[in-house]
């Protein structure tokens, strides 16, 4: 795995910058004869994509996804072909003109004084590289991964926590999730939800939030000791994601208040005598692999670093001084985000399902 | 990466069962001329081994490592050689006897259904390869990763929660991890600790148990984008160590309930003109990339899944059953945790310090 | 390393299809502040491309290279930034209608049989991606490789034999090679070669050749033990190349006719007290590790597959059927081999250098 | 894969050197439920091991490998559990008195000068990391990769050339390898190269060879474009041996001579409507993918450096000297490098059907 590249077999190489022509990605190992065309990905591309309510960025991009290369019409509709599949998105509304100061300045909270000091130099326009339009490649690539997981697995995220508003564990529905402009787990919440936000937004403010995750339909035995553990692939790539700061698997740090006999998951047998779990406190995985459970886990956000308050910061020139984020920004990153935790997720399934196959069979 | 691998270039491969010969790691990528004997590796060997207290395990291992490999002597004592170093530890208290009633049925919590629904096998004798006896491989890699590091890195990590007993965010102090048997990060709360894990411990029963980390002395531009980020690599390989099941990176969950004015750590030039950043709401890591503060996470860490308590189960064969864990083992596995959390962490960094000066020089 | 990515540190992915929109490659682990424009990719792609004489393929493609990401100009020029540098080249002249019949049946030395059992579909479409056209990406991408080596390190290439006529090791001249259109590395062949080679394409055959290598400037110290030679990894960078059949480093397969005596390169001193060697057997590489000489390696290719001859074949519907190869052909593939080499060699080189960097600073 | 890891999946990691208490290896990725017991490694290792004959160095090694783990008896008798495979085989014959000249001057043909100039030290006993002896190794990792690959493929080197000395194509007989102390693959040709191996070997000088593989039962599809290729990859494992100077596929270097016409291998349906090829021109590769036929190859040898003539040359202090090499040698090193050969094939094998799995299935 190498920087810009995830997974070991089904692998997704992305590149791009924030206000360059274009973003995209590879994605290599795929396996081949699985049906595919623009028309799979863009409904996924469509959820993360900017401008579609006043709680999300006010960037116009469609994401419209072309595919360059790994499929193949035989006859019967285009097919993967199991060569490297090459997803071209171009960027159409970059308006550079809003970034002017920062290419002076370090945003506090964002990326540019790290990538400075790695680099000696770095494409300031919208965050370049660190952008979260990088994203669009992930949710691209996952939609891929999907298809190779087939339509057993069902991996679904959604906002159970923004700011100080918390959904209970046992209110989550993530039937509610694509109902409601704030991807909340809960269609009870957007009201209250919602005018929290825009009190936020029209602050110039921004906030933290908490996406949960669900996985259902993974068979026992996926992952592997002790390095390509599921839940260590999986934090791994939740981590990867822009704002992430904290990931949690099954009970998560909630497991640091509980005894041996709340925490370990019992075990029955079913009617038709398949094993069940009386419990799902290990989120699906004991011992990095899969348990035919539910694979759950929680990822943590930070709030959108770019506000519109005054903040101080440094340049690069080694001064000191004070900096307002204009340019058009999410209130709340993470609401964006739920599309990418279920797309990076299905990358780590899709992985995880072809390392298995190749060493158990 | 694969499976039983970790690192990039800095690059550790460990193996071994719990009741096997032995256990062992080699490191490989490791720079040449770097002083080393065994005697650098036992006393963070000896940090991690069993049978120190009564808080502990009580199976009595020496834990000597032997260095079959990648050193030599040319007259000014014994470096490196940049060739792969083969470190060896024997098992000599194995006492097989203990397990014979789980090779039939599956110890809830533990990792014994999944090894056997992935394989069809498993060595189920102490849990095999899942026992967290392989965690004093990684303390030797560990070990050598620091003298990579050099003595300006300094790795600290101390239990600051057990069950539902905190250590006060203020009140850390990495200095009292060493002067208690329970690692605790405050010589304050060690007595009650102490009281509350004897009752644990009395009552065959276990608990879960939270490790601060903070590293001092990173550089600003260690990481990078987008799947190699430093704080997605520190995930990973956290959430890798036997019973973790959560991991946060600077203010982690807590930034979910953060405005953009709380979370971003404001700027300034300190006296010699250096940056100096009035917060580290970030953990140090801003974009995947070091930013020269100190790197801080936290790792959540489920209780000893091994009770004395009866709990319901199944068999192999496809039998209900109820199962009592004999044996000898942790109250409280965190405990132990604390030194595999400082390994792994300096493991991900000499990685990433040899990786930056791959790339940047 | 995965299937179509190439390399370690400096991680060359490439894709793209002969008949699809678009073949490209991104490289990461790239250097930053390195110069860079689509100018410094042309002449190098300019060398590879098709229709340059009589003696390569009359299909007319300009392989025009766009910069897609991983470059900026902050004011001094664009650099390199660090992050993934995208380079997409269009194809112009697909003619998919010369392709017809070789949809159904397989052409013998092709890659066709073996894509279609290994996968179960293929774009057959000019070869689809085991077509030489891909070799463009890794033009590109070995021009970049240059710009990392800098201009100490001087890559060479060219024909010195091509079916039964050679030249002699003490008359080639690598000089030569850029002033004939059959990249021959002497002048005076060049007159009875063209003869040769227009009797081959007016035959509508083709004809095998061998390709010599020679690298100066590379420094003592490259490469590593014992999977990561250097001369491994040069025999496995060039035996990847369309058509290839056999690499040798240094004396070759004439090594196994030679005594110790004649074979071992002996050593003094030059007048700087440096280190020289009294002759080069080795091909610059000892125990996988360069000694500073030159690297030296030879690479066999067989003739072009594509022939006019009808020949003897089966179709995928498991008929006997003959073939002949119409449309646009090479009557020596290797001819346009000879940029590939070169760009190959860069990017195993890119790579020595940023993992010796790694480990020994 | 790492310096010292070869292997995508099926991976094999080895350490040690030639004078240190030990070498080994450790084997991840290996698929569970394969039987193994240390006499399925043990025939394999003895066709490697020293001191079997003249012709061979005289080092009394037993070659003895221990199992320490990832290996498992749950009644049935030990299996692979999927998990890493530890492999040990002890140093016995270490004598370093024979090696004090050499910590000084560097070898002529040897890794010395090439190990001290990349690293600043090197274990200068016996060679090292780079003597041959780490090829034991790698003969313990093939017979494991033998047994995940199944009798039905048949993997046979043999030596085919010695100095001037060739078997003719049309009489190669893998059966004789084993028949003879030269492993020489035609019964004929032993008493006249043991006659010339005499005499090279009372001369204290060496000679080099060519080895010659033949794998039959290879199925169609194993391999992958472009850096993947089933070719770049056997070139890599075998350019990788110790000594290896080239490495041919197929027709080899003999394709540059042929015309397309010769070169491409016509096909047919044999009496099952089964494709049979003509000819193996390619040597079993198209496109980088095996077709069904035998795979072919041949590795040239250089001879070894260490011979009793005084040769020229410096030492690491910057003075001329010349210099003897006494001590234990192999006359011609390829004749031990058979089982090498083959032991690096069935790991590359054994890493495609792996590999093929993961993205087929």
């Amino acid at each position: 795995m190498s920087h810009n590249t995830f997974g070991h077999l089904f692998r997704v190489t992305t590149w791009g910058e924030s206000h360059g022509p274009a973003i995209g990605c590879v994605v290599d190992g795929c396996p081949p004869m699985i049906p595919l065309t623009e028309a799979d990905l863009q409904p996924w591309l469509d959820q993360r994509k900017p401008g579609g309510s006043r709680f999300v960025t006010q960037r116009k991009e469609s994401d419209t996804a072309r595919i360059l290369s790994g499929v193949f019409d035989d006859g019967d509709g285009p097919v993967t072909t199991g060569t490297p599949i090459s997803i071209l998105i171009e960027n159409e509304d970059q308006r550079s003109k809003d970034y002017g100061e920062i290419a002076r300045a370090y945003r506090p909270g964002h990326a540019d004084y790290a990538y400075q000091a790695k680099y000696g130099v770095r494409d300031h326009r919208g965050g370049g590289r660190s952008s979260a339009r990088e994203t669009a490649s992930r949710v691209a690539a996952g939609a891929l991964a999907r298809k190779v997981l087939g339509d057993g697995i069902r991996i679904r995220a959604g906002v159970v926590q923004i700011g100080p508003h918390r959904i209970a564990p046992d209110q989550i529905d993530f039937d509610a999730v694509h109902t409601n402009p704030l991807f909340a787990a809960s269609a009870e919440v957007v009201g209250d939800w919602e005018a929290y936000l825009d009190s936020i937004r029209k602050a110039g403010s921004s906030v933290g939030a908490v996406v949960a995750l669900e996985v259902t339909g993974v068979p026992a035995g996926w992952g592997a000791p002790l390095y390509g553990k599921l839940d260590s692939e999986l934090a791994a790539a939740l981590m990867s994601i822009n704002a992430a700061k904290g990931v949690e698997i099954g009970a998560g740090f909630e497991a640091a208040e509980l005894t041996g006999e709340q925490n370990a998951d019992e075990m029955r047998l079913d009617l038709n005598k398949q094993p069940v779990f009386l419990s799902n406190k290990a989120g699906g995985v004991l011992g990095g692999i899969s348990t035919g459970q539910p694979v759950t886990a929680r990822v943590a956000f930070k709030p959108t670093s770019s506000i519109l308050t005054l903040r101080q910061t440094i340049t690069r020139d080694g001064e000191e001084t004070d900096l307002r984020t204009k340019g058009r920004h999410d209130p709340c990153v993470a609401l964006r985000a739920v599309p990418v935790v279920e797309a990076m997720t299905a990358c780590v399934l899709a992985d995880a399902h072809l390392r298995h196959r190749a060493q158990v069979g």
